[in-house]
């Protein structure tokens, strides 16, 4: 019997220790009964340009995106208030090839609360025009009960996955699996 | 002949005025020879919940997607350092149908250089540890003299299309419409 494909996203990839990270999920992925893919699974040839480099790492995770039936993608806020831009993207070309999509996050707090933190803690007040809460900069304060933009859960939720959260330690947001192992063993019931 | 049609992604679903600076940007693809299809250009029925809510307004962009060729995602840092989560999804999502991909920012400074900015306003310091720049909580700075992630900048040139950049006015960030025009221009030429 084949086992399932997963591509490993997330923003682990900035690590120091990047692939002694990665390469523990994909040993928890394995021992769950999946193949996994994780980004650093591949060797990139020297490029003449950062750019052609960066363009080359790019089509490296493409490739192993299309050989995957489903994504867990770490969506832990990553430099700011949201997930990682690239996590995000990745999780939207596989919504498009119909793979199974597990998400989570090591930060309970939820997408509103967070967009609002983010506005308080610099004196900002939010105000309620009627139809939405809004930030002093005038932007609506996605407000649909969350985890983050109504695009990454939908994608989630709509793929016959789950998105999990868990409150790791400071020190741990990128490296705590408690989150990462819940959607291993969601993603083996389904399986 | 049939018009190309092309999904305009964007936070600019989060401004006041979105329906208008919405059927702004449709009209100018319109005027372009396009057919526009923009995230508000969709009735979302009643739900019971704010969370079915939300997901049904995903639901709505996926069908909006799904009769796209083309994209132009407005990639302008929001509300942090890097591009909207959800139009990142929406560009991953349009890649995997490959449709040709334009993304435009009204923010001239590349990836790299924010990335720098968002520790050192903060007192950090940037470290090299020989192969990678780091800021103060060890993660990795991506230094491909790229716009943003190289998930959306590969996905653009990788498609086709082009990333266009335009320093616009602090308080025009999201209603500066002179990179948009220049990414409607561009796709005129390759159509």
């Amino acid at each position: 019997m084949s086992r399932i494909k997963v591509y490993l996203a997330g923003p682990e990839v900035f690590l120091p220790n990047a692939k002694e990270i990665l390469d523990q999920k994909s040993q928890l992925a394995f021992d769950a009964g999946f193949e996994p893919l994780a980004p650093l699974d591949k060797e990139i040839p020297p490029a003449p340009t950062r750019h052609a480099f960066g363009v080359a790492i790019y089509q490296g995770n493409l490739g192993l995106m299309n050989k995957a039936n489903a994504i867990i993608a770490n969506l832990t806020p990553f430099r700011g208030i949201a997930a990682d831009t690239g996590t995000s993207f990745e999780l939207g070309y596989m919504t498009a090839r119909d793979a199974t999509a597990f998400g989570y996050s090591n930060v309970t707090l939820p997408h509103f609360e967070r967009i609002s933190a983010h506005y308080t803690a610099n004196g900002g007040q939010i105000t309620h025009d009627g139809l939405h809460f809004r930030g002093p900069d005038g932007l609506s304060l996605e407000n649909f009960d969350m985890i983050d933009n109504l695009m990454l859960d939908g994608a989630i939720i709509g793929n016959r996955g789950g998105f999990i959260t868990h409150n790791a330690a400071e020190d741990a947001l990128y490296t705590d699996f408690t989150a990462y192992k819940q959607c291993l063993e969601a993603l083996s019931k389904l399986a």
